[in-house]
């Protein structure tokens, strides 16, 4: 099994993909090809030694940057890492891309080097999260902001092909975001997914509102790409922003201080939990091929999580698995 | 002057709301009118005797429950607290209406009862929210979740007046909600808004992402009420979630239960400024008249604030300015 990894994506690239990969190599077992610019790999590369075997470097001479528009970057830098890595993947030369970098551009170049999946039109990323009762999957978080109903119920089937497989969850529960639990709640094209979702085999449990997001009230979230991507920025940047709102009034106070001395462990256990890093990245459903998008300002940890997740995708055949599902729909 | 108050509202009604509206008359000295059912207020009220010349009771038979639809609830309850304290509005017998009942129905029956500001279409729901750096006001948050580019506009000179009567901030800064800083990202209705504000008087920064809600990047931000409604919720649910987690994981340990036990006048202070309670509840703006709508779940402290909300907000004359600012479009 080969990974592709591109070595230039990410806010601290290369340094954390070449380390993350390498960790990734030691611990999974796989072979993984970094593509990017070799000056900057190769010497990150020799701090790596005890996985030099598994690694190998493929030259890439241009670099798509975090806010570079998706559809024109990858018209004009072919050669960019991500454009080689998904070629790569196309030519049956690796089993899986991984990317911490410009998403629209990843989601761009897999729909068009790789295709879609048979019976798909769109892609949709999702995104594990933690909640109160576990995790829950959240799709789609930014790949198609204007989808259509049909869109939104075959998400749900690739998503409960996902957790089915990944989280051994058999038949998850699938919630649909509105503003209202009643099914007459929010737009129109809330209203007709809901319609759509409610004739599918899907175990569906009908709206959900934005505050049901982390509560573990349902397996799989399914929201446009819009909505999704909003609600997940404001739920990363909350988390912060109540961290250092309590630092902030900790410091504040002698006996906060005094507290604070002592929670040391509890902090850290606690930011583990609510860490996106540790659930290894947005995975692309509906493309033909593993694509796993890691977070930009992705850590070490957070690069190897994806590639185990990456990996575990590929053994358990879940795009073969999603064919299935959609094969099925109106059969 | 003479606040017209919803008894009935909210999951704690009428307690906590005749309790709020007597610290509120004393507090503010305004003249409140309680709209309910007179048997379940006045044994209530007896027990705020000194602020008794200011409150009165308007009798009303009926109540619009939380789950219930907006539109034909107030159609069928003309005898609800929400529909006979509007036509106190509506009749110059009061200044301003109070409710931490049924949103739809109030958004629904204010605009019906009241009808528009000249110059506006739509009523927006505004929020003031915490922030890293003070306050900031999102709108809508519910009250429009199919808007034209054109509501946005006006509901940017609507907050714009509104921070700048009640919160002293001029030329505030306005920021649309979208998935990227570039004028090109988000769907075809945030991309022709982005043009009209960019064409505006507003001191427009540009799209924001869901991460700068909380930052204090800007001091107001525009978006669809679905959206609004969304990531308000999602924050809400969120600001607990972090909160129920830090403290599962300071129960997990022997350091950290001895660290909780010094921490409890910093959580207090904490969850104060997180507490949307403290900023006197969601402005209705664009309709004819003083309208605030509490949270479901106010508390005492919330409704005493929120009168004193619709205080300022009449002696500061908010809809006039929103009038004069509306009137200047294109002009």
């Amino acid at each position: 099994m080969k990974i592709i990894v591109d070595a230039m994506g990410g806010d601290k690239a290369p340094e954390v993909v070449v380390s993350g990969a390498a960790s990734a190599a030691r611990e999974y077992r796989v072979n993984i090809e970094l593509v990017g610019i070799p000056e900057q790999i190769e010497p990150l590369l020799k701090r790596h030694k005890n996985s030099k075997d598994l690694i190998s470097v493929y030259p890439a001479t241009e670099v798509i940057q975090m806010s570079e528009p998706a559809a024109l970057s990858i018209r004009k830098k072919r050669n960019s890492s991500i454009c080689l890595g998904l070629n790569l993947i196309k030519e049956g030369k690796g089993d899986a891309f991984f990317s911490a970098g410009n998403t629209g551009a990843v989601v761009c170049a897999s729909s068009l080097s790789l295709g879609m999946l048979p019976g798909t039109e769109r892609p949709g990323i999702a995104i594990v999260v933690p909640t109160l009762k576990g995790i829950s999957l959240i799709i789609d978080v930014g790949a198609n902001i204007d989808p259509k109903p049909m869109h939104l119920l075959k998400y749900g089937l690739m998503a409960e092909a996902y957790l089915c497989h990944i989280f051994n969850r058999y038949q998850p529960s699938v919630g649909l975001l509105s503003i209202g639990e009643e099914a007459s709640k929010g737009t129109d094209f809330v209203r007709e997914t809901h319609r759509l979702l409610s004739e599918s085999r899907l175990n569906f449990i009908g709206n959900i509102e934005g505050k049901d997001l982390f509560s573990g009230r349902c397996d799989i979230i399914l929201c446009d790409g819009f909505v999704g991507n909003v609600a997940l920025k404001v739920s990363e940047s909350l988390a912060e922003t109540v961290y250092t709102f309590f630092k902030r009034h900790l410091k504040g106070s002698f006996l906060g201080m005094i507290g604070a001395a002592f929670l040391g462990a509890s902090f850290t256990r606690f930011k583990k939990q609510m860490d996106y890093s540790e659930y290894g990245g947005a995975v692309l459903l509906g493309v033909n091929g593993v694509v796993i998008i890691g977070h930009g300002r992705s850590n070490e940890l957070a690069v190897k999580n994806a590639i185990g997740r990456a990996k575990e995708e590929i053994e358990h055949k879940v795009n073969e698995r999603i064919v299935e599902a959609i094969s099925q729909i109106g059969g």
